[in-house]
């Protein structure tokens, strides 16, 4: 069974008054037949745009996903941790190299120590599986050494390069987090909701050690897995609200934008800060999110992890960049 | 019309034999049902694994993937940007900041530049649609000015921070590498093929000056993207070998592969050189690999170039790192 999303957005009362009860919300498990019992109506629902038309079981499970912190007390299934493994691997990797390791964890003394090490998010430690994502060059490093690579330059006039570089850090990582969303997909058509955990990028001496890690691969992405709730399968999803396309989006050169385009593209996310309403005495939302997120310790140490981290990958050559 | 891939992964005769002709091929346009015709026979097929009788359409998108360099010459409709481009935007973000920008390129000027500073590939000249995806905090930073941020630290005793940090940096990646696969699947699942181009990182002030781009915004992955062309929608895909899932993912603990199980991971890689048969004179894939990537001039110009662009996010502190 895979979970569609029915797209037309009816409440349950409008679902009721137009006989459609069995379609009885906006996300449910069914088949393609079933998701297209609202399309007759859905020109006259509230959430109508055009796309709904033409969307495609893809379509529908990127636009409705969200992400999942709650999870049903279930083990996941053999069969969909390989459909979910076998999904990642096929991700697009530069130069087929595959430049990332994937760490699968259902040990619960790991997942405490991480529930902890991440910022403290108690649900990390409910979630049936956890799949850690490193940038990882270490395998390839290992075997240039084991195919000669350093004579080879030698005898070819080539610069043997002892430890990775920037490039490909960002490339690993790049591999990475595109392999990661892979899983994430693929686990979301089959019923199994995710949450990123970007804290993983956080307390690299501990997470090296708990997870064994070699100098050459680190953790950039972190996801939580596990079935959706019995009790939420048939909710609509909470889909967050996103920023206007036209603020993120540009044709042909980027658009800074000016003061009042700024203000416009917060203005609906503003209308949650009151004076007073919030622990970190913020009178805007531009306050409170630097002291809940740019400004607040985590991302310091985030800064002072990755510093670390790109230490080893650099060879402790990262004070010596230029 | 959505293209499938039937999985079962028969020949063209054996599909003649057991009289399944209306199956051509291992991918193809059809519903849900005609993918199913071949069901019945799937574990008679010699590519036959388990799970392709548990496939759903988004397993089959992200399993039959791969890159396209070549595009039907014609323009992507406006509806199917549209779909590619939502999809993006309900990509899973980090506090829903969305720390990426989109700079989308049908200018035949811009995107024959790119194709010569994107390591000469000409194909990227013929792309109908190029998404170059940006890792982007000058929104926030400029906003927290116009909330009176600096102000607000100072009356609340935090530290206000001129510049983004290595946290902002990767969490940005992160936002933008997971929204750059929510477009590549989206379109994918459309029949609009496409391919990565990390060389966008590369000659960062040619692409900052070329796309407009403000000190805390840059470029970490580009998209080509163009409609399959009419002789290649019935052909199977050409998957390239991933390495063995061992090698690439492990349980509770991160696995250094020794040299023998090195060995094995590049195995079938290895077939393919011979001394004498490759340019660069390599005696064996660790040395071609070296010579063609990790120890090439365009991988020395990424790390320049990327030193460079975090010179301007880290606010000139990248040699101050400890």
């Amino acid at each position: 069974m895979v979970r569609f999303y029915c797209g037309a957005g009816f409440s349950d009362s409008l679902h009721t008054q137009t006989g459609r009860d069995q379609c009885c919300g906006r996300k449910f498990y069914g088949t393609m037949e079933s998701w297209q019992c609202c399309q007759h109506d859905v020109t006259q629902s509230p959430f109508y745009v055009k796309e709904v038309l033409t969307l495609n079981q893809v379509i529908a499970t990127l636009q409705s996903r969200c992400s999942l912190r709650r999870y049903k007390d279930m083990a996941l299934s053999d069969e969909h941790k390989d459909i979910i493994l076998k999904s990642m691997m096929r991700a697009p990797s530069a130069g087929n190299m595959m430049l990332y390791s994937v760490i699968a964890i259902e040990r619960q003394e790991t997942k405490d120590i991480l529930s902890r090490t991440c910022d403290n998010q108690p649900f990390i430690a409910k979630a049936p599986w956890v799949l850690v994502f490193a940038a990882d060059i270490q395998r390839w490093f290992d075997y240039y050494q084991l195919c000669d690579v350093p004579q080879y330059c030698a005898d070819h006039n080539l610069t043997y390069h002892q430890n990775p570089n920037l490039g490909d850090l960002f490339i690993a990582a790049s591999d990475t987090l595109i392999a990661a969303q892979n899983a994430a997909i693929a686990a979301e058509s089959l019923g199994i909701g995710s949450c990123y955990i970007g804290d993983i990028m956080e307390n690299y001496e501990t997470h090296r050690e708990l997870l064994g890690l070699p100098d050459y691969a680190f953790p950039l992405a972190m996801l939580c897995l596990g079935y959706y709730p019995d009790d939420q399968k048939l909710e609509p999803p909470l889909l967050r609200p996103r920023f206007d396309q036209q603020c993120i989006v540009f044709n042909e050169k980027y658009h800074r934008l000016d003061a009042s385009e700024l203000q416009a593209m917060f203005a609906e996310r503003e209308k949650i800060v009151q004076p007073g309403n919030n622990p970190f005495q913020a009178k805007n939302f531009g306050q409170l999110m630097y002291a809940r997120k740019t400004g607040a310790p985590f991302f310091q140490e985030m800064h002072r992890s990755l510093q670390a981290a790109m230490q080893r990958w650099l060879g402790n050559k990262l004070s010596s960049l230029e």
